[in-house]
């Protein structure tokens, strides 16, 4: 049961930004964790990062991130379509399954048009991501960064996005930091069923020490990481599970033990 | 039309920690503010804050505030119990219309039990606040604060509430700070007509400068307060609106020229 649910252990390289990408794969496959979420600007060839990673034989779980679609200019709209098309060939390169879509902020639109602009911008690019084989995973941000980074903040919206789109290529991502405090999230869940493409942990410590560093190690919050996993499961889900912890006391302290004190509160917590 | 604004316009003193009842009053008598929110810790007698306040001739927009129902142990309970009952004559006594509810965080309960603890504790003291004539306004805090402060995180949680309570006495708060970033806000502004028991305004500033004290004035930030105030007046609230803001800045800076400024910004941007 534990080596089953540890076989689902993906790193998300941003838990040790410091590292570079040679150094999480280098430590991903010493410590037996199968898969390693990447980010694109932590590589600068994707088809040398690609070799990397599968020499190190490990699996991909996703590329973040695409999105950010709502720019304030016509011009810039087109460019972030071009860096959504690039973003899903890199994924493809990679052997992603799932490109992260994190919507972007308002950018001085209303929210309203901020989020048909988003739709708009997945709607454009989502062939692509068909004929990729890439999924699109819709990931809702806390409600606290609305006004700098997303415009989709509830698994809700994430769905009724992902159902107008109504493709295989077309899922979201669930994000337990992001989502935990909904009233909604299990019913949202289990909406979600058939299009879950992917699952993050990290925890809420209380008080949050920060609105961007502020996350904390599983055990380290009031999440309730195991209802949720169980709930994501039930609704389907069996895929890698992305530990995903942007904290600078993390970062500061990210040496050789950081995976196996990972992969122990994993397994405790998750 | 400006008139007609400005004589809804509510001072809630905490946008003025450092100032004692005695001074918020004298302020807003001075300035022509109308109406008052008093919180509970800056008096220790009702009859004479509410002496107080009629004498200088406001109005008392709410009291602030009652809820924190989940608490740890049976025995606390029972006294949030008895503290929300106090809450509510105290109310009374003041003239106030309303009790803003803020629900209270899990305390070490599951988010689910604590959600049902809350309903519980306002179905308890319900019937006190019909007799008393006062509404109990169920007031959604953002999400951010779902770890240490309320469970009741959205305005359709808290409308669900008001409606399973089906009571008069039974309303909901709308502040915007808490509640903008959310897509269904304008959908569950108007579901609460009928329910509106206040409306506050600040703004959200970016970046949030910090979780707790970081609310700005009106015009400093994102929040699409104008139409937020139409929604909330086109959903038949045309009550006294409040203005709230906890911010370091502002409470150091809390001398004459305050209620004049919030007085211009409110005009300027709700």
């Amino acid at each position: 049961m534990s080596t089953d649910l540890l076989a689902r252990l993906s790193f998300n390289q941003m838990t040790a930004d410091p590292w570079p990408l040679e150094r999480a794969v280098q430590q991903c496959a010493a410590h037996n964790v199968p898969h390693i979420a990447v980010w694109r600007h932590k590589f600068e060839d994707a088809a040398k990062a690609s070799a990397l990673i599968r020499s190190a034989g490990l699996g991909v779980s996703s590329l973040c991130r695409g999105g950010w679609f709502s720019a304030p200019t016509p011009a810039e709209r087109r460019a972030r379509i071009a860096d959504n098309r690039l973003a899903i060939e890199q994924a493809a390169q990679l052997g992603a399954r799932v490109l992260v879509i994190v919507s972007g902020p308002a950018n001085g639109q209303s929210l309203d048009d901020a989020r048909a602009t988003v739709l708009d911008g997945l709607r454009e690019v989502l062939p692509d991501a068909e004929r990729a084989g890439i999924t699109l995973g819709i990931e809702p941000l806390h409600p606290m960064y609305a006004a700098e980074r997303p415009v989709v903040v509830t698994l809700r919206q994430a769905n009724d996005m992902a159902e107008a789109l109504a493709s295989p290529a077309a899922g979201v991502v669930i994000d337990a930091f992001h989502v935990w405090w909904d009233p909604e999230v299990y019913a949202q869940i289990e909406r979600a069923r058939g299009r879950i493409a992917g699952f993050h942990v990290s925890d809420w410590p209380v008080p949050l020490p920060g609105i961007l560093m502020g996350r904390a190690m599983m055990g380290d919050g009031v999440i309730e990481l195991r209802r949720l996993r169980r709930a994501v499961e039930a609704a389907g889900y069996t895929g890698p599970i992305e530990v995903e912890i942007f904290n600078d006391a993390v970062w500061a302290n990210a040496d050789d033990s950081l995976l196996p004190r990972i992969q122990q509160r994993f397994l405790d917590h998750v």
